[in-house]
C-alpha cells in the first residue's frame, strides 16, 4: 500500500506558540517538512526541532505551493503554514487551485485564530454582532471594488475590520477608506487599532472614526470600525449583541 | 497584597479539545471555576478534572455573567467559556457590559476559532477574500436590519457566512435570506453548509444558491454563500484571492 500523500495547510494564529490550536501543533509535529514565508517559519522554528524548513519570500506564493506539492510527491508529509487562519486571505485557496494539478495529494486545512478575532480580544469585544472583513490591498483587487464594499458595508451598519490597511505604496489608503465610511457612519463611531497582535510589541488604541482618518498605521496593524451601537466601556471597544435591551 | 481578581472569557473553538488554542487550555488550567452553557461545559469537562463547573441554561446569559463575577469577587480565578470565539456572537461583549459594575475584576478575552473559519476549513477555502458574517437570529435584532444587511452584502459581492440560520420558530429564515441574496447573486453561486463543525457527526455539502434556498438546515449548521468568483474545485468550495490572474 502506498503511503498517503498529505499536505496540511495550517493557520498558526497571530504569532505566539500559545495562539496555535492543538490540531495545528499536531499537524506540524506529524510533518517532515514545514513550508512558509520566512517570517512565519521564524515564529515556529524553535518549537519544532528536527523538521526541515523551506521558505520563499513574499509574493512568491505559487512557487511556495509548488514546493509543498513537490515535497509531498516525494513522500514527505508537509505542513504549509500561514499566520492567522490559512483560509482568511491565506494560502488555503491557492493550495486548492495549484492542487488541481496534484490529484494524488490530500489537502487538509487546519483552522487558526485570524487577526480579526485575535485583535478583537485585545480591544475588548468589537465583533459581537454582524461584521465584515475587507482588505485594502489593491494588488489583486481593483480599488473600485474595495470602494464599493466599504460604502455598502457602512450603509449596512456592519462592524468593519480592515486587513492590509497600509503599505509603503498605499500610505493614504486608510484615510481614503475612512472618508468613504464617513459617508454612512458617524465621525464619533468607536474604532480601534491593534499592532503586532500576539507578538512582541503588541499595542492597541481606541479612537473615533474621525481620529482614525488622520492616523498612520503600518502593515502589521489591524483596524476595527464599530457599528452605530459600538461603545467605549472603560477603554474597551464593545459592540452589544443586538438592538434591543437585554 | 490582594490577589488580582481575574476572569478569562475563553473561546474553546468549534468543539473538540484539539481545536482549543494553547492559551485557552492554559486559561482553563489556571482557573478554579469554569462557567458556561451546559453543552459547552460537557465538551471540556473531561479534560479539566478537579475544577468547579457552573452552568446556566441558554438565554440566561446575564445570570451567567453575574455568576462569574460573583465567583471572582470571592477570590476564585474564573473562566467563562463559549463555543467558537467568545468575541463573535459570544459572551465577551456582555461580560464587559456587566463588568462595568465590577471595576475590581480584570477581564481577559482569549480568542478561539469561530465557526466561520472552522467551517471554512472543512469546505475548502471559501473565505479567502472579503467576507461578512450575518446572524439570522432576530431575537435581539429587528428582521428589517438583517434583511438590509443581506441585500447590501450581496450587492457588494461579499462571501457571506450565516450564523444561526434556523431554529424551531424560524424554519423558513434561510429560504427568505436566499431569496434576498438572489436579488444580487447568481442562482449558480457556489454555496456550502457544515454541520457539527469539529464535533461528532461533522458533515458538509456543497451546492448552488438556488439549491440552498430549498435546503433545510438546523441550528448546528453554518452556511456559506460564495462571491461571484467562488468555484467548486473537485468538491471543495474555493474563493480566489483576487480578481486578477495570479
Amino acid at each position: 500500500m502506498n503511503k498517503e500523500k498529505k499536505i496540511y495547510v495550517v493557520g498558526i494564529g497571530p504569532g505566539s506558540y500559545e495562539g496555535m490550536t492543538g490540531a495545528a501543533v499536531a499537524a506540524l509535529e506529524k510533518s517532515d517538512v514545514i513550508v512558509g514565508y520566512t517570517v512565519y517559519i521564524d515564529l515556529v522554528k524553535d518549537h519544532f526541532a528536527g523538521k526541515s524548513f523551506l521558505t520563499t519570500p513574499m509574493r512568491k506564493e505559487v512557487d511556495r505551493c509548488v514546493m509543498a506539492f513537490d515535497e509531498a510527491m516525494n513522500g514527505q508529509t508537509v505542513s504549509m503554514i500561514c499566520s492567522g487562519d490559512a483560509g482568511v486571505y491565506g494560502m488555503a485557496g491557492l493550495m486548492y487551485e495549484v492542487g488541481a494539478n496534484y490529484p494524488d495529494v490530500d489537502i487538509e486545512v487546519v483552522a487558526g485564530v485570524t487577526a480579526a478575532t485575535g485583535g478583537a480580544a485585545v480591544l475588548g469585544a468589537p465583533l459581537i454582532h454582524d461584521f465584515c472583513l475587507i482588505s485594502l490591498s489593491d494588488l489583486l483587487t481593483p480599488w473600485e471594488k474595495i470602494e464599493k464594499r466599504l460604502l455598502l458595508a457602512s450603509e449596512a451598519d456592519f462592524v468593519i475590520c480592515l486587513y492590509n490597511p497600509s503599505s509603503h505604496k498605499r500610505h493614504d489608503y486608510l484615510k481614503k477608506a475612512c472618508e468613504l465610511m464617513l459617508q454612512h457612519k458617524s465621525p464619533d463611531t468607536v474604532c480601534g487599532i491593534v499592532k503586532n497582535i500576539g507578538r512582541e510589541g503588541e499595542s492597541s488604541q481606541i479612537m473615533t472614526l474621525d481620529e482614525l482618518k488622520d492616523t498612520q498605521v503600518d502593515m502589521f496593524t489591524t483596524v476595527f470600525i464599530g457599528n452605530s451601537q459600538t461603545r467605549n466601556i472603560k477603554g474597551k471597544m464593545v459592540t452589544p449583541r443586538g438592538y434591543r435591551d437585554v
